[in-house]
């Protein structure tokens, strides 16, 4: 009803490409982390890492409609840690290069993530600041044609594989939110060290680390923007990634129902398959009508984008009802598999454990809340 | 985003016909019950009971977005039970009519119910026989040009006032769906009386009755479309019930809300306003991302209806998601105003009371929970 | 296994009471208001409302245990007004004169309360303090050997009805909690009016008005306790009326249960009892799950009095508990009676309005939760 | 208030042993699984495996306070997996053998499990028989003075390094529950072999097996009881095993909101440590009440064992209440550790880890209310 025939054309672009270069290998990748420049480079030839980016730089230069036919596909992925892997590509360390950043950083840093030969990662967090960004304390002290890039950033996703990362950090010691730079740090420059590759409950398959920054120079040309905008843009390119969660929660949520449901077909209990059970049924059609209410306020987000409207409190309120429904059947999904959900061959055990971050990163469920009830005027 | 001139034309019709002419008298007619041939013929005058059926028989012949902006302002009436009754007139006893009844039965009936000189009930449900609708009791009986009446229906609305009734009654004892008739029951006739005026929880200002018929002798003209088809007629008509429950159940939420949001930044406990409490916030947060989620499913019906998809599945979902979520907010308003919450003058209260029909009434939540888990393939 | 035979015999008297002098009365008295001195005259006959007071006094001189007993046994009542009128007098107005008050007091207003000789109220709210009960305005100006006192009350139980009240008022404009004194308020003093009795969602069989006090000349010697105390010992009562809740929750739950039940067992759809529908006997389960924890929580509190120590975290814990189970039980029962559940003449409709005013008087949830934390270090 | 000095004193010792013994090499134990051999007999020198046990066969032939005192403290253990495979020693694979057992068995297999030579395992789920214990299709086939036993046991815990198995087999084909044997299966035996040890999301420090059974030759000695009454001491068995999970998961939630709440004390975010926000502390403080009701409930079904009664609904009540509380308390807690609650190296994404299988393991929450259900006569 929403898509027309050159939607439903990516759509199954994706789809195959899911189901023959991604899926078959998530049980390896699971334990090895996926190799991210390999799987870019084949994601870039066909054109995915940039939908709505500009021709120009290599992007599709497609709107918010293909990028959400995108990003539902991305849901089948049998692990999160790929597909979040992929949005922080297309989603959350380009999209302020994309908006805001020179035709120098554009050409040098967009244009190959676009075509898949270079990874990129997005460093925001550090350990004393995760929801409240303005907390960070990474600095950057211009210094010549140079600034000297020192402090840490924590539970940075592809950080171990970038090539490059967009880097918030604070640029003066002026309170407010116009004392911040973003910046295009190349991880190649000396003073950069992945402190370490986290342990991570889920999204196994993709690799998040802990980087250390000791006076990294990063060319002055390598600033995004203008000096002191950095927060700013950075807030912006937040609705970005936390836009990405919506369409593929509706997606992944309808998978692990699909799945539960032939489980319990077959799973016959006290005589009966347990498919049958009235409780069993009726928790999936809980599911199934937040999940039909969350499609239908995604496209409301798509339309307002499309518009040109500013969704932050949708995206907001999308994020939150995304994070909440993901875990919520994914967790429900493995009591109705028993024994089986406890056991991290099926997928059903890595969705519950994958799950689990969706309302802490890219700003907890506490913090959406926040923002939405400012936002509401309350 | 949503609407046209148009239909803000429409809306402002509305809102000011309640703002006028039915919220200054809702107080009284929560004591004494809503006048509603004085009230429809107003509403009728204004063309507000026909907003969807053919102007041939004084409707204004505009579309499913029409009829929602309609059904939003409702939302606005200062207690549901004037509501209740005019949706009853609109979307519950006459749509059969207009879709499966002979010219005839549009002429005599649907006409003056569009003109509001006439007012309508649905007699379906029984005191064996409410969410099972299959196992009425009631027959319908020819004899002759006649069908003779006999049984009882239980909880109608608008069943003292009405000048007819549309009623379904068993005309034959086979199993199955195809032993019924839906018929047009002027109350006139003999063999028919009011039981009892019901004394409800909520919607005090509608009336509510237990009807019998006795012999009540029925023009076979009066029977709407085939004999044995009188069920799948009413389950038709039932989609036009259930729909009216979501564009004013968002509507009811956001007033309550902007009711309760005033009470708390009035209210100074423990020398703060309690508007500053951040459990009160966030727990208007998420009422207000369902609200948001529910009112973009609604929307998606509508566009099914308009490309004349069957949106059964879609409109039960809205029901079951509208009818927790009045009632949710309806409960948590009544706990933010504290004892002032506990007090019949005030409209949270009558909010709480009158809310809690929707999940038992136009099918319980269990009902529409069996009605999505079939048309999902569960 | 926690009560012996002294026990039983104690709650068959009071069973035997409530089931041939209360509940054939209640439907009338839900119309009318109970007759508290007619009432409570026959209580004060058996020494029911005195089961912890000393024999002195005319009480029983008995333990909690008894007090628990008896308080269980309220829960029979069909309808909490009238519970609520009895604890009124048992645990609300009358328990800080027991344990603080003057010889003069006891003889003179506990000795005929608990003969059920006078009806009492405890006047603490205002229409600007509810739950933070040191906002309270009312003024009690000392003027030679009488206070003046001057304010208004609000929500007060029996307030109609009652011959003294236990009234909290400002004694200093100090701040802190050492500025109010506690005085017994004869209703029979000039100065003092009823403004209204309430038009309440539910506990319609007893009496809620507000109260005026324009220069009421109060004794001296009717203050209870020291003058600057009033507020630490209204604190001290404030359990006595939270702990009521408890025991007669938990009877209440599983009478609410046991009629749900057997309306299932007897009501027949889709060709099934409706008990036998697996979602409806698993919510029954969750209740009563809950409830027997609850049981036993008030069992421990029970104990913790028993051996003199301070129970005011579990007292919270209790109420909050209590409050939420009895408004859960009480509405999900409404749902599973249908639209009988809707219908006032229905006791389960009733018991829906009433119960939900137990999250909010004597002490509101979001008040309760805030007094856990405090007393757990947080 | 429940515990005497003697009970204390056995706190104390547990509470030492797993601060000196276990707590230490967590860690490393859910890396490579504990070493049990080593533990228990640690633990069996200090009379720690057979507290209730007769003294004739090493026990300490205490009572149930004192069984609650050691598994309330096992709650302290740093990871489920620990606690868990004890609990199987003492409370799953031991309980039939020294109600039911032989001399023979008691003096062969229960003396050394209490003294921890001898680590044991219980063998009661299948492949296709989990909460539906009678599906079981393993077999024993009477030969002479030995029964073979053939099939496959699933989530087998200790089923690695367990030295005997009691084990439940089907010895006839006749329906019914009289079908069964429970034997004692030495893992020596020829046509034993471990399947697999499984990879789970949590307990990892404990390992769980497929176990297969190829002919094994049981000397028909081991037999506990009578042939066809094996599914019966089964169902009496895991009363003991149901139970096991109460104490501990008092105590685990308390150690979880403990931790969370220094957690919440230490950081501090837009400006203030996280423990003064609202939303933040009503949350522990709802946890609190369930714990300490929950808690109650324990000790009430500790009296119930103490007088000999059947607690069999009350212990399907706890377990059905503490598996959802646990699961809820250290999700919650989780939440507040943001992005440190996701990495693996934390105590308390290893409680999250843990902690799902609560519900599912030893009776799933489906299971245990319909339990209480028939208990409860519905």
């Amino acid at each position: 009803m929403y898509f027309n025939e050159e939607h439903q054309a990516l759509r199954r672009t994706v789809r195959k490409f899911i189901d023959t270069e991604i899926n078959p290998y998530m049980d390896q990748w699971e334990q090895t982390t996926a190799p991210l420049h390999e799987l870019f480079k084949k994601m870039g030839d066909l054109g995915l890492l940039g939908i709505r980016y500009e021709e120009k730089y290599g992007g599709m230069g497609l709107d918010y409609w293909f990028e959400t036919v995108f990003l539902e596909e991305l849901g089948h992925i049998a692990g999160m840690g790929v597909s979040t892997a992929i949005c922080v590509q297309t989603h959350m360390a380009t999209p302020a290069i994309a908006e805001f950043g020179s035709e120098y950083l554009k050409e040098t840093y967009l244009r190959p993530a676009i075509a898949g030969e270079m990874v990129s990662a997005i460093a925001v967090t550090e350990p004393d600041a995760g929801s409240d960004v303005a907390a960070i304390k990474t600095r950057a002290r211009r210094d010549g044609d140079h600034y000297l890039i020192n402090g840490s950033k924590l539970y940075i996703t592809n950080g171990v594989q970038a090539d490059f990362l967009t880097l918030l950090a604070r640029t003066s010691d002026e309170p407010g939110h116009h004392s911040f730079g973003l910046f295009v740090v190349p991880t190649n420059l000396p003073g950069f060290s992945v402190g370490k590759k986290l342990d991570k409950v889920g999204l196994r398959s993709s690799d998040t680390a802990l980087l250390h920054f000791d006076d990294v120079p990063v060319p002055a040309q390598n600033l995004i923007g203008q000096e002191g905008e950095g927060f700013i843009m950075q807030m912006k390119q937040f609705q970005h990634e936390r836009f990405c969660t919506l369409p593929s929660a509706v997606t992944m949520c309808e998978d692990m129902i699909k799945m539960t449901m032939e489980h319990l077909r077959q799973r016959v209990v006290f005589g009966k398959p347990l498919a049958t059970r009235q409780v069993l049924r009726h928790r999936m059609v809980d599911w199934l009508t937040e999940i039909e209410a969350l499609r239908h306020l995604t496209y409301h987000i798509v339309r307002m984008k499309q518009a040109g409207q500013d969704a932050t409190r949708e995206v907001s309120m999308g994020k939150l009802m995304a994070g909440r429904l993901v875990r919520n059947v994914a967790d429900g999904c493995v009591q109705m598999h028993g024994g089986m959900g406890f056991i991290n061959e099926t997928l059903i055990a890595r969705c519950f454990r994958d799950s689990r971050v969706l309302s802490i990163g890219a700003g907890a469920d506490e913090v959406m809340s926040e923002v939405i009830a400012r936002l509401s005027g309350f």
